[in-house]
């Protein structure tokens, strides 16, 4: 027996394994998922696999390393939430998320810093030798909301687009700030004295860091997508360059002491629509199917880590510590979020109820950020009661907190996400909503968020799909690569009924078509304007591409060859039979 | 800048990146890649990359490590090449690769280490020392055809399958033998006095190292289809089963020194039927496109490694031992693949010709395997001379053999493999004669192949499918599912045939579909017979699978539902119109 030879990639497939099979345990009875979310159940097994390695062994079982979590665990999650994150919704209320990545972190920051450090002036708790400045540090890593344990809660209860872009966007990019200041004050806690200099440039640091990140995912996401359009001949390796290029932009920017994950979420969702534009069909499902695998098991990981290192005996407890961090990073939050939503309230006209506030305070969790900067902190003698109140912290967010969020969502009545993709119908109507406000912003000389858009739209059409995309030259509009999305679904579907089991209720193939994609459609509008909309789409789909898409300002016409036309009025023929 | 933090997965995605970007490069410009295979251009990359390492530092550039050449590279190439092995073809010429992989290495091994001695017996050469049992040691280790070169260049010249199926699994299978005879005389090289007793043991080994490794492949390959049956709610982390299994396949079979390559082919070729049934589509997309990728990543590393740990000043250089070793593997490969073709020709039908022993002989390319054990060796005085004629025969085998076998077999007009996959009729015509084959041997009492390959079916349908297969009880006959499969590519073509060109000639829906199946069919067959095909096929499809498939003697009659015929009668009139 050669143990020694195979045992580091021997005990990570087998750390996978269990992870993925444990995944699987949950999904077998039904039940389980729907009352408690996986998070829960993943700390939970780690917690009784913590306890069995303890009771044999005799010693606290290893503790997550904080390096395997930054460089290895984490990079996947955050790939595969920018790469899916819907960029109309998160574009659309960024200053609200900004608002409360950036000052709601350090409100929370200080927040708990200063009453925690309130809390150590009582002589009768025995925490007078805690310093204001450790207080501080310790409120800089227990403030960040985790974007893991968030997605992990937030992706089971399904509240509605806005809600949950606006929690998870700031999970995401509070770390730019949270990293900033726990580097900070780590400094300071070194730094025989401070100058106000150090902390102007502490100050400073925010915008470089996250600025920062942004530039470095960017530059990253562009040369991706640019390498894709070379992979022609070799379609099997394109894939690699997605996950390549999104691993280098992080460590890239974590070696210059950027914020990684911002620079990750720049980097895939600057690639995003470039790299699927070039990669193959194939390819891209292999990237959407490989990107949720990994985060998948990742995110498994994590918790169950989580609870191997809740194990052990590096803990200190004090009663009166733990409890007030617990109350006050949930009154510092509430606080927070009620302050800040006041302003976001006065400025917008669509503004956050009442209930999604409760739902956002709420669902501030703390994860394994938290849990690996603790960790990362120097040794000083307070150290394990900084771990004990971490974990504490962590374990009622994400079993107490989010066990109950589910229930709250369902008794508040909070808005839901809706189940169904949005019509053919809708999509027209919204991007004609958007040129049009593009244009009043243009006529009024108001630089709103539509006429970036706009000024973007035609940036990226004019320069960057000329360097960026493969076929450049071929301009589809979206409503044509819908329909031909559509279209294509629609014929696996058909192909695979017998399995899939798609009952058509039509006799004629062209009827059951229709019935197929515009099913929603049917609700909302009357038979009659239904046909008339068939009638116009089927019969002016190729002439819309062959003329350029009129509708938008700025893309080039694009000329396609008659071959082409030939061929496509012969399969519209097919299709109309 | 904090690089030393980082360092380890930097470096690692920087070297993929590299073999990504240099695979583009090369087929950026048509031509090279036609005249010139990709394994040399990669050893030439390599070369470069080293010699600038060399010239920079001054000193030797790291050597590819053995650990993870072993643990890490060459797992994923093997799994490609198990998974996506041709089965009947490998199996039908079995015993014909067991021999040219056992007994052909045997008599290379001893042929190349006996006649090396004799060399060194020569005074003139300075070669004295060289013992006999070092000379065995080092034919061990030079024996052996190597996998990842042969795929590399036989993948690209494209020959007939049989001929394809000998190299290839010839240098799959010859792992166990040469491991064996490697560890056996690296072992004997440390003992003071060898036994009679210690060589019987290690003829005893072959069989261990060997069966012991199909063992450990089916074991796991058997979970791993039990496993997929639970995957139903949780698609997303199916296609990491079969990656963590078969490489815990191959990791256990080294845990206990028996043959990883044959486990992993074992586990590979046994999932695989049964993970394909439990997987969705989606799934199993992923995986093959990610095995191939995987493999496709790790070639090229290896390539390049090997390139780059040629330069340095690690070799010894003797004229004559050096030449003669290449020499004499050519001649013993050569006079192995005579003899051991004479015995195979007069028990087969189907001869091998003098052609395709040619090539069998010709295509004996050596490869990293030979590299990484002339590594492994001992520290003994001639270890640099070894390491030197190992890097002379990879590189002459490499470039040499692999630049002119292409032209060689143009020039010697090998048969080439068939381009076109076989059609409906031809499948038909191959299930029937082997059921045909089957009951002939059945009545006349021969344990033949067909024999066995109907037992096997039968087990397989009575037993393994309940255990294995998630919906067993509606076993589909392969050619209901071709039929589903061409259906299902069929419609995707159609829907695409905008991007992809198929440019219809019939009008309606029905002839094009009959058009794209069975193009083939049509250059073999006249007309009519092929309309009366079609009106069969067309009318019973449902029917077969409503009786159960009534042409196997052994499977069991599937109850499918009335709803399900409903469906599939509505459907197959959707379709006929």
């Amino acid at each position: 027996l050669d143990y020694q030879h195979v045992q580091v990639p021997f005990e990570i497939t087998l750390w996978i394994m269990l992870a993925s099979l444990a995944k699987i345990g949950f999904h077998l009875y039904n039940k389980l998922p729907s009352v408690v979310p996986e998070s829960c159940l993943l700390i939970f097994v780690g917690l009784i696999m913590g306890g069995i390695i303890y009771g044999l062994n005799d010693r606290s079982p290893p503790v997550m390393d904080s390096d395997i979590f930054f460089l290895y665990l984490l990079p996947p999650i955050v790939l595969d939430a920018g790469y899916f994150m819907p960029s109309r919704p998160f574009f659309e209320n960024i200053g609200t998320i900004l608002l409360y990545a950036v000052v709601g972190t350090i409100w929370n920051v200080f927040g708990i810093g200063f009453s925690l450090y309130g809390i150590c002036q009582v002589k009768a708790f025995h925490l007078q030798d805690v310093s204001l400045l450790h207080n501080l540090l310790f409120g800089s890593l227990i403030a960040a909301v985790d974007p893991v344990a968030v997605l992990a809660v937030f992706e089971e209860i399904h509240v509605n687009e806005k809600l949950h872009i606006l929690v998870f966007g700031e999970s995401l990019l509070n770390d730019a700030v949270s990293v900033v200041l726990y580097k900070l004050f780590r400094s300071f806690c070194e730094m025989p004295t401070i100058k106000s200099m150090d902390v102007f440039a502490g100050v400073g640091k925010f915008f470089v860091v996250g600025l920062g990140g942004v530039l470095v995912g960017l530059t990253f996401g562009m040369t991706a997508a640019f390498t894709t359009r070379f992979t022609k001949d070799i379609r099997v390796i394109e894939p690699l360059f997605v996950f390549l290029y999104s691993y280098l932009s992080y460590l890239t920017a974590e070696m210059f002491h950027l914020s990684g994950i911002v620079a990750i979420i720049a980097c895939a969702m600057g690639m995003k629509r470039y790299v699927e534009a070039n990669i193959s069909l194939k390819s891209h499902t292999t990237v959407k199917y490989f990107m949720k695998m990994w985060s998948s098991v990742s995110d498994t990981l994590i918790f169950i880590f989580l609870g191997v290192s809740t194990i052990g005996d590096n803990h200190e407890w004090n009663w009166p510590y733990i409890c007030f961090t617990v109350i006050f990073c949930l009154v510092w939050r509430a606080l927070g979020v009620l302050v800040l939503t006041f302003f976001v309230n006065r400025f917008h006209v669509n503004t956050i109820t009442g209930k999604d506030q409760f739902i956002i305070a709420y669902g501030g969790l703390r994860g394994a950020i938290c849990f690996s900067l603790v960790f990362l902190l120097p040794d000083f003698h307070r150290k394990k009661l900084f771990i004990a109140a971490t974990t504490v912290v962590i374990l009622f967010t994400v079993f107490i907190q989010g066990m109950t969020i589910r229930p709250l969502v369902d008794l508040l009545a909070v808005k839901r996400k809706r189940e169904s993709a949005p019509t053919v119908g809708e999509q027209i109507h919204i991007r004609f909503l958007d040129h049009l406000l593009a244009g009043i912003e243009d006529i009024s000389g108001h630089w709103g968020q539509y006429y970036w858009k706009d000024k973007l739209e035609y940036f990226n059409s004019k320069y960057l799909q000329k360097i960026l995309l493969r076929e450049y030259d071929q301009p589809k509009s979206s409503i044509v690569l819908l329909y031909e999305k559509l279209e294509r679904k629609h014929a696996i579907e058909l192909a695979e009924a017998g399995q899939l089991g798609h009952a058509p209720s039509h006799p004629s193939l062209l009827n059951n078509r229709s019935v197929m994609t515009d099913k929603k459609l049917e609700d909302t509008l009357n038979p009659d304007v239904l046909e008339n909309i068939h009638e116009i789409l089927a019969r002016n789909l190729y002439r819309i591409r062959r003329t350029g898409p009129a509708y938008n300002r700025h893309t080039l016409p694009g000329d396609t060859e008659p071959v082409e036309h030939a061929k496509e009025i012969l399969i519209l023929r097919h299709k109309g039979l």
